[in-house]
């Protein structure tokens, strides 16, 4: 990833190097200001680690949203998953930061497994691989702690038959032009792609089409999904729903050069099914900002803003912002070498992902109470 | 209707002086010869009067399927309905023959009711109202005679669970660029429109998919109907399904002059619903080929070819060939005025509507016997 490489940002690409703040003037987002956390503060208490380290960093209509609660009107949670295959730690912590404000606020989660649009989207992907990593997915997002007694997962071919009619009122509004000025559409893009963000906007809908409580929803997304909701935004009063909210994170490196995260190439990503022998090769042979040699490590210091050690710890495996700090420091310094980070970090991924693997192992019993249909 | 007006023929839209020839051409369909007449009747025994009167006049792979039924080979029927309105006798043309077609060949028929085309096509068609409408056509279809033990109506929008998932894999072999060139699709179409195509797709295959037996479809329609399938033909085989086939008819013309019909103008059709007074006004308004006065066309007869009465007896109301010749022979001989003609047309229909509405009444406590997802 060269720097001078043009930035571009679409629900299906994101190349070049990435500027938030140019993402917020360009998608026409909020940036997440320290008064709004200081709001959020006061609900929630104690600021989870992706706000106070700026990992969710944009937003629509959160203070809106907030405005709301404050009065005690409610909201729901609403994310998703293209289950193009297995899931990597990457994946977990939108989902990890939307079990938070699911806990904080109590509120109903929709999750949405978008096998269609990944079957239509992947070229080689087959509807019978789509859907069985949408049902392997969920067993990730059960593992995580959520409930069925608020937590509804749809699965588009699956539940088709609840959103299809709500899909047609969205898709009637949307003229090819728009989709194409808003997606990047061509003409070489297949009709099903094409008619899929239609699906992709009804969860926004769906807990006030099932319990007729018109609540707007708020959406934990990384930002390269904001195109679907804008077009969103624009047709909910015309349905008579409320416009849904957004929170935007940033896009969770791998531990390819330039923090690149793949599914495509295996080894820059650590998959939640991975082996403790597993991780330990892939952190070992991460990209980091560590420098040649042990002796030039120790006269001048690595830089942490190049390593992709770092940004795990500080996206999930390092809770403890002091901490941070000093990893960071002592890294500057010279005083730590690139061996010494990445046998921690293999310790506390291991750990994590061992327990992680048990509940995901149990949550094979439970997937049907998190049925949307159940 | 001018005749310098351009034709245009498109699923949606048929405008100017349609010349079946130039369609044949235009298309690239087959015409319905004299020599697969004969094969036909040495099948079927009797030529329906929709085959002798050249009413059904083109096809595409009758012969491939006729062959296939020499040898043993099964087919299903397909056609279907956009339930944008109440049906009309017009309508009711097509399904008529589709009933003789299946008495003759004792094959399944699968019928579509496209609720959802017709809502996202018809700027102000709310669902609640194709919904509506979709099961109202029904009855008309069951009045006819269909029996629920080989007829399976699709309900699009309350069976899309049966048909998304091959929907999608069609979906995902038509570019936008394919799409705008068969439908003349344009940047102010709207993505539900530009989907469907897909949908419409599906009934080819959903014996297949139902059975596991994988015979073609034979498709009886309006020619203007044919791109859908044109599109489908070049894609079943990649799908592992076969080839359907089509018979296509002309457009069954209205009461209007140049013979018009238009749900729009309610006075140009004969509904299944009418009263006896309605019809009775509504043929008497009809635009004719007779001359203005009565010394007028006694002296130099009348023109059939432009009587929309005429066409009425053409295509349903005068089984006999002979007695169909006749009323040719007297009206332009002069032997004959409108009156004549409008009497005993007005007296048919009323006596075959008032049978259909019975039979309407009772198709009420059957529809659901004829669902595909009983």
């Amino acid at each position: 990833m060269s720097n001078d490489e043009e930035m571009v940002v679409t629900p299906w690409e994101v190349r070049g190097e990435v500027d938030y703040d140019k993402l917020i003037r360009q998608f026409g987002t909020q940036p997440i200001t320290d008064q709004l956390l200081k709001r959020l503060k006061k609900q929630v208490g104690k600021l989870h680690l992706q706000l106070r380290r700026r990992l969710f960093f944009s937003h629509r209509d959160l203070d809106t949203v907030l405005d709301l609660y404050e009065k005690g009107k409610r909201f729901v949670l609403y994310t998703g998953r293209g289950p193009s295959g297995p899931v990597h730690v990457g994946h977990l912590v939108p989902w990890i930061f939307t079990k938070y404000l699911q806990d904080k606020f109590k509120t109903n989660l929709y999750f949405q497994m978008t096998d269609d649009e990944k079957f239509v989207i992947e070229q080689d992907l087959r509807i019978e691989e789509t859907t069985k990593y949408a049902y392997d997915n969920a067993l990730d997002l059960i593992a995580l702690g959520f409930q069925p007694r608020n937590t509804y997962i749809i699965f588009d071919i699956k539940d088709i038959a609840l959103l299809y009619d709500i899909a047609l009122e969205v898709a009637k509004r949307i003229t090819f032009s728009t989709a194409k000025a808003v997606f990047g559409f061509q003409d070489s893009t297949n009709i099903g792609w094409i008619f899929w963000p239609a699906i992709q906007a009804v969860p926004c809908f769906i807990h006030a089409k099932l319990t007729g409580e018109n609540v707007p929803s708020l959406i934990p997304a990384a930002i390269d999904q904001d195109p679907y909701w804008r077009i969103t935004r624009d047709i909910a009063p015309k349905l008579g729903y409320q416009k849904p909210a957004q929170v935007h994170c940033r896009f969770v490196p791998g531990l390819g050069k330039g923090g690149k995260m793949s599914a495509s190439e295996p080894e820059t990503c650590i998959f939640t099914v991975d082996s403790p022998s597993t991780v330990k090769k892939k952190i070992w042979n991460a990209f980091t900002g560590g420098k040649p040699t042990v002796e030039e490590q120790r006269r001048l210091g690595g830089e942490p803003e190049l390593c992709t050690i770092y940004q795990y710890f500080l996206y999930l495996f390092e809770q403890n912002d002091e901490k941070l700090a000093d990893l960071v420091r002592q890294c500057k310094a010279g005083e730590t070498v690139c061996g010494d980070c990445k046998a921690i970090l293999t310790e506390r991924v291991t750990k994590f992902l061992l327990e992680h693997q048990k509940k995901r192992e149990k949550a094979k019993d439970k997937v049907e109470e998190f049925y949307i249909m159940r």
